[in-house]
């Protein structure tokens, strides 16, 4: 019997290297160009992988054959970066200014590589296959994953999983839910037309502030009653630019704001009744309006088999478990789940001694490097209760 | 020289007769039937006068005519009552049950009364003719004065005066303005018409009480934005009935209110606003509605020589006399002006003394009568003025 | 081994009896002598029971002693009416004017007493003992569970289970939950005080309608904003009454209205928005208020091993089972759960061909009485799982 | 008797040189240096002139003295332009970028000193005074005429009159109106502090953009609810800047507006109502605010006298005169009539054939250059009405 936990300790210089290698060379969504070509440099060390590169755009799908008969266990993990500017005071800090590793995707992707590193090793054990998924700009709408997965990433696999470390939560614990996890989150833009004036004579006007007020009034009641109480879903308009002088009645008002929810009906009541009551407004005040819904990425829905074998690879490395309530944040790792049984699980990698507790997308965002060991041992445990280790 | 002071004098005791008779014996609006006939038969007495009663509905129209020939001049009374309890402790309280003269029109039409009686006894005195219009149904919308017009009250008639005890000025005190001096009074009434449910599933109705709700403050924007912030209006939404249990969601939320405008062009913008905002609304939430808008008396406009001719009988008379700000209380004496020169007027009558500060429509209110003795006075000065007299 | 099916089969024309009486005789909450005494008396028959009558007010307690030790099993049925009037044409038709079994209050209570009959007979078979709970007040807060605890009626008793008719399920289909099952139901009463004035002079009074027409608004973002959207909650208002005339200002505006909830701290969160909002509303428009929140039965919350208990009663019977969403109505059964293990499931009662698919509290609402049969067999089951039959 | 029409006739050319020579050098609101040096080197040219320049900061008043005694009339134009771009095409079209005379004033000032240099050949014609104020900065907040009249610009002055040019009036008509001619304009600056957070997470923040929204709507109800209908006020918000990413809730939200008022007493319920408004909301959102008011111009307020004199100045010119409305727009005029007895009147300067119609403030803006010479002879009949000339 192999002894993984030493293995993966004996690996922790390497995912330490990794993660700070990318931490401090980040690059925005969809335009991964050197972390794609690094990540197929080291995978390309590795000569038993048959490597796919650009994957839809820029993703990459490695695999790794047992010799053995069995199934074929994919893994994934993301590695764009974000528009914030690194704020910590550490060797590894982002080098590129405006652009930081924020959500701890250098993580993920460190860790997989070196999972895939030690499988490489062990290949000889392996009853089935396993494949490595490796995908660019989650971040950023509509995301690589679609477009990975439409470009034959999943070919062959039978089943995925993924991991995302979490700072809210203690380092190496283990959380995720059964079915819905993670919401589907939708854009939207909408202008009002009036017809601008003077300010002191609003009857010459259609005042297109009056009107988006109380716009974003009525709309709260299409959660608060049109909806059904037991679903849930957030409206939130997040920003207004209307008018540009205090004593001139602008032509037109525009907001944008995003829409969260889990079950695709409440998705479609909601673009519906958002259009339905900005026309009714309009029609009310002699305006016209422009309205513009875009649909993110769809709710990630958990397997519950594999959601059993998360919990149950959890429980055997003696991991602190716990079922999260559903996250409204979203994640195009719901692709891959339309797509193929699978689970999404959150590794804890909030540390007060590691400064690793401020939010995801914060500039002082870090991670406690502890957790990436924990997930590659829950990668192998995952392989083991799947029987292809 | 007549001295006129003094014959007016000498009908004070006539004059509160009159009234307080008429204050114990009140009639609601278009239920004048004894007043009706009392009013008949004391005219009756009056031989020179040429009677028509029963005009409209329920009016009289008496004449006098002169030897000499002349002008035409018309002074106008209304005599209906209105459902409120008479609160006072007095003699002359009404006999009956929440019924009461609680506007003055008793003190109007006894002084009509009394100055036909006078100048029926200076007959001789007249170079032309005076008409004296009993109208019935002042206060409830058709009201009397168009039935009257329509059926002839104004044959023959020149000018046209009237005027109103106001407890809200000192008595005795002239007021009135030229043009716009009353406005008119318009009533709507509006369902709309959602779905019930269970108050505890709001989804799978449509909650009207959140729909009137909206209707009620986005119709606030019609005065402040939609109508020019010159011209003046008001809209009154007196009146919410909408559901009967606190778990219900009921199928409908019915309002009532009241529109107050001098300007036909802006009661036209308000008409059309509160109706196309309800139909922008009820698209916008999928509901239905009812819109009831009545016109009710048109604007009070006074004219402009018959306006002098007032302010000059107050001066001559040496009464307290000033401009008034235009008024947003309705009057159906706009009919006589729509269709003859002439002017409102309003006389004090308020005079803490006489406990008759209470305003109109109040269970209080009362009339200091030495008022009545100055309009009478008022009547004579116009008829001068005008050379009828 | 006793056929409990041939058995139950054989009580049938008894159900439907003591059914149909009482459909015939309705008794409103808090008032429920007639059918007190007459259960009293049904029980006081069978010579093995001791029985409490009158327990909180109106309840009635009875428990069947086995020969052999083991648990105490309690059984609830309420048995309280409402105010609808019976629309059905049907022999057993209410003879009650405006008074009806509109619930199915009436099919629990035959149910729970023909039971009660039917183990009276086995009394032998029992290892433990059973409680048979017969509640009063069901509908109206504070309904009769709470005084029937305090007054002692689960005294010995180790787990209670209770049984809920439901015209929306097919008949004999059973449905339940584990933890949160039937929402929490609050009730709130809000009167705004102004200034009332005439319809025509707003600025001289402080309106009370246009701040309700805001509040009601307002309070739209307690739901969409303020609480959790992974929570649930809804606030309906039910009822507005305010004012009397349509051109009068009034003084008060009054609502009313329910919140449901799940969770004690969304409950705390929305009273305590209710009211803040309310507040600041008042104090921007110079008005005050009186606010009055009622809170109501607590979350039925299921036991996670009673439910087990539940849905293997269920299964063993092969009924139709399925786990129901969260539902927005409330029970009184909730106190009972937080005093002991236990819990509640709806039996099916829905069938077109028996006209059973009207909704609780529809003034056609009638019961597929086969639905009986299927919850008396329920209950022996759960006794056998239980161990005690 | 001089032939003024004659004179003026001739003076022509001289009236467009200056006015085409100020359009294509226009100087934004204090910053008028070259204007001022420009207008105070003509003036210097006319020896009998005694001038005072740099009143309050950039203004110049030049007297020109009669040799026989009688009152001081005084004579405004004020020189400032506008941040807009001028689009016209024409010779004499604004050579600055962005800054434009598109309100007249190049006409106002090219007027008042033409008639200044008119007066100078007839000086000895003079019974009495005659006071030239060239004033900076009326378009901008807290103008000019406020410091120029503080540092003595009225000094020894009797009777001020002013005119401004009216695009929307045809071409030479004469309008003004007693008392109340133009509305007191002020500003106002609202911030809505609430509490930033996740779009996908409003109950961990207190979004400023919903709150803004009801107080766009609540405010509406201070016009038409909270002042007399008999007066009349706008309060327009003309820009909100909230958020700056969609699906962030950002911490705060900011309006800025305008208020039009006449009567000093609604300008104060406004400001108060609008600060009343904003905390009371506040409190019932748990939100802060900062609230910044601030006064702009007076009210124009004609003095009666004065406003016949240029009633009858229009009269015996023969020219179209009529009473216009009071106008919603503000000018710091106000602050010389708050001083002296005085009339401000507009001189109609609308042509289709001079394409001089566009409004004012709009970079197509014109003048009919016609209607200096209108407004010179009007100058000079005032002063024969006063008796000066």
């Amino acid at each position: 019997m192999v002894n993984w936990k030493e293995k993966v300790e004996n690996k922790f210089d390497r995912l330490v290297d990794i993660r700070r290698y990318m931490h401090k060379n980040p690059e925005l969504s969809f335009h991964e160009e050197k972390t794609h070509d690094f990540l197929l440099s080291e995978l390309k060390k590795l000569d038993k992988l048959s490597i796919r590169e650009r994957v839809g755009e820029r993703g990459i799908v490695a695999k790794l054959e047992g010799n053995q008969p069995g199934q074929t266990i994919a893994f994934r993990a993301d590695f764009d970066a974000l528009p914030i500017q690194d704020e910590k005071d550490v060797p590894y800090k982002s080098t590129v200014d405006g652009v930081m590793h924020a959500c701890g995707h250098d993580g993920h992707t460190a860790t997989l590589l070196t999972f895939c590193e030690l499988l490489h090793e062990h290949q000889h054990l392996l009853k089935g296959n396993v494949v490595f998924i490796f995908q660019y700009a989650e971040e950023l709408n509509p995301g690589g994953a679609k477009a990975m997965v439409d470009d034959g990433a999943l070919d062959g696999v039978d089943k995925i999983y993924g991991n995302h470390f979490w700072s809210g939560h203690e380092t190496s614990s283990i959380k995720t839910k059964p079915a819905e996890m993670m919401a589907s989150p939708d854009f939207f833009e909408i202008t009002i037309k009036g017809k601008g004036g003077h300010g002191a004579k609003p009857h010459t006007s259609i005042d297109p502030i009056v009107i988006v007020a109380e716009y974003i009034s009525s709309i709260q009641k299409i959660i608060s009653r049109h909806i059904d109480p037991i679903d849930r879903g957030v409206i939130t308009v997040g920003k207004i630019d209307a008018g540009s002088a205090f004593n001139v009645i602008s032509d037109t008002a525009t907001i944008e704001g995003t829409v969260r929810t889990f079950k695709p009906e409440v998705k479609d009541t909601i673009e519906k009744d958002l259009e339905r009551l900005l026309k009714g407004l309009c029609i009310a005040n002699n305006a016209t309006y422009e309205f513009n819904y875009r649909r993110g990425y769809p709710t990630v829905v958990n397997h519950d088999a594999q959601y059993n074998v998360v919990k149950e690879a959890a429980s055997s490395l003696n991991l602190t478990y716990e079922d999260i309530s559903p996250m409204m944040i979203g994640e195009d790792f719901s692709y891959y789940l339309l797509n193929r049984p699978g689970c999404f699980f959150l590794t804890g990698s909030g540390n007060e001694d590691k400064a690793s507790l401020a939010p995801h997308h914060h500039p002082m965002f870090d991670l406690d490097e502890e957790a990436m060991k924990t997930t590659t041992e829950m990668f192998i445990k995952v392989l083991e209760i799947e029987g292809v280790l």
